[in-house]
């Protein structure tokens, strides 16, 4: 295993404090425990949005607090869910009067340690759970993962609390982008955990993982390595045939990469997946190209589509200040 | 060789096609010859400012087209110069009355092909050749390489041309950002060519590559796999050494990523950085980090140092709206 480590027992924090460093304009880094906040005063009654996850994904979630999305992330260690003891300090100290909302991937550990912190809190508070992942059936038993898709129900989510938009409201919304958003990836290598010092999983010099997780588990199947055209249609056929994609229809076009595939590659699959969408009567009217929710060194990416109406164009297309996400402002 | 491409043949122009279409709103793309240029109308009198160099450093230079950076970028095939044609083309669809200003990163087939393209120019013309890879002695045959500190270079130009400088001030400015800019990197794999299948050179398993060149050339020496601080301070030290850092310089620090290197270690990499300029009373003022100047799918990273003024600092904090790098506006 080749990284940049000093030991596995310090990267995290070293990592987050260089993180908090570089961005000290926008974010603060709270040690114990672990949570990073929102830097700029919020107006008194703005809901809190809050995430967190294993970390493995970033910039997800950290590089997504500021203005106009979170007011702060959690992080957990690598691929392992944050406690509940951070998402409450964390809680305590952005809450301010609009009440707590909780934007969940849905895994198993995160789901129970989000429910604790919930039941802990004193304060009027709602969960979202992000499951966009559709590589897997809606009926496999634990549901769908939340992978990519989350960044855009943090996104339109984070533009509502900012406009003042209050709880009810945001947990309503958050639902009904969740239910428009469907991602699909695919692996070409293994991503390698620290502190386990090798792959996740193996696949040979022509094997390719098909609806692959962002911690590497499993996906749907094992294929042949195939041109991008066809990797491409695999996805999307997945995708359309899970938002009943109808021509005529105004989407959002994620294109994610894992962390270990070049821009020049994502920008390839983003074309070949405009051209599929084009070709289905689908109209692509915003775009993200980059590698935002990450499985720490995998090469491969994923597709996010969202169904888009006008207030959930105005909502991404609202202000945003984060250390990787950033425009309007 | 496991990527997302169709045909090695079609990878730049589905890529480059795919880039375009993703960002419509920053720039337009020329199909023959190839050059991607800035969308929005400059004022009447502004230096043009033009890049361009090998594909496969992704976002390097296309990212950087628009607003306060540059007005056009030609991107040759994977790893090759681009063409003195494309360059004309390029400057005759941007010149808007103030000259153009060639950046050149130090190559010889880059150097060479400018050169070329500014004699066939029939306006005010000047370049600046970026230089900043001190891993390298300054001695060295054909003169060190242009790097990371390339982007530097077009960030502070840029802001400067937008503001109205002339083209004789963008130059002499150019020329002080490069003497003021160092930039050293290492590699934990090689990237591989897709033209060429296989990786440009071979490292074991526990070998890093000090002083690696942004398309696999070999460094300074190969090393044993050391703890990220230790690799660090090589890095440093040489830097520190070149520039003849002294204490109570500020200096922008930018840790960049060559392709399949996550964030989460770069961040670490920041860390580690600054509290080695902050042990030799350097204090780190402005921050860039993440993957900027790729080598296609290569592990590593590059460190660049840039000492500030006034001046300088007030040039990167200027409004700049480009596909990968936005603030300001």
């Amino acid at each position: 295993m080749k990284k940049f480590i000093n030991r596995i027992d310090t990267l995290l924090d070293e990592s987050l404090s260089g993180f908090a460093r570089a961005h000290a304009d926008i974010v603060q880094f709270n040690n114990q425990p672990h949570f990073v906040r929102r830097l700029q005063a919020t107006k008194p009654g703005k809901v809190a949005l809050i995430s967190g996850g294993g970390s493995g994904h970033e910039p997800l979630h950290t590089g997504f607090v500021g203005l106009g999305m979170l007011d702060a992330a959690c992080p957990g260690q690598i691929f392992t869910s944050p406690t509940p003891d951070q998402m409450l300090a964390a809680a305590q100290a952005v809450e301010n009067g609009g009440g707590v909302l909780f934007i969940v991937k849905n895994y198993a550990g995160d789901v129970m340690n989000f429910e604790i912190a919930a039941e802990m809190l004193d304060c009027p508070n709602a969960s979202v759970l992000v499951c966009d992942d559709v590589s897997l059936a809606k009926t496999h038993s634990t549901g769908r993962r939340g992978v990519a898709g989350t960044l855009v129900v943090e996104k339109m989510v984070g533009a509502a609390a900012e406009n003042g938009a209050d709880l009810a409201f945001c947990k309503a919304l958050g639902d009904r982008i969740n239910q428009a958003t469907a991602s699909m990836g695919v692996a070409l290598s293994s991503c390698t955990v620290p502190a386990l010092g090798k792959p996740t999983f193996d696949l040979n010099d022509n094997q390719i993982e098909m609806g692959v997780g962002i911690h590497g588990e499993h996906g749907r199947e094992t294929l042949a390595l195939m041109p991008a055209t066809e990797i491409v249609e695999h996805l999307l056929a997945t995708i359309a045939d899970d938002l009943q994609l109808a021509k005529g229809q105004s989407v959002l076009l994620h294109i994610n990469g894992f962390g270990a595939t070049p821009l020049m590659e994502l920008h390839l699959v983003y074309e070949l997946a405009w051209q599929y969408l084009q070709k289905h009567g689908i109209s692509v009217v915003r775009s993200l190209v980059g590698s935002y929710t990450t499985s720490l060194d995998m090469a491969g990416c994923s597709v996010t589509v969202t169904v888009l109406d006008d207030e959930l164009t105005r909502l991404w297309d609202a202000p945003v200040h984060t250390a990787s996400l950033r425009w309007g402002c």
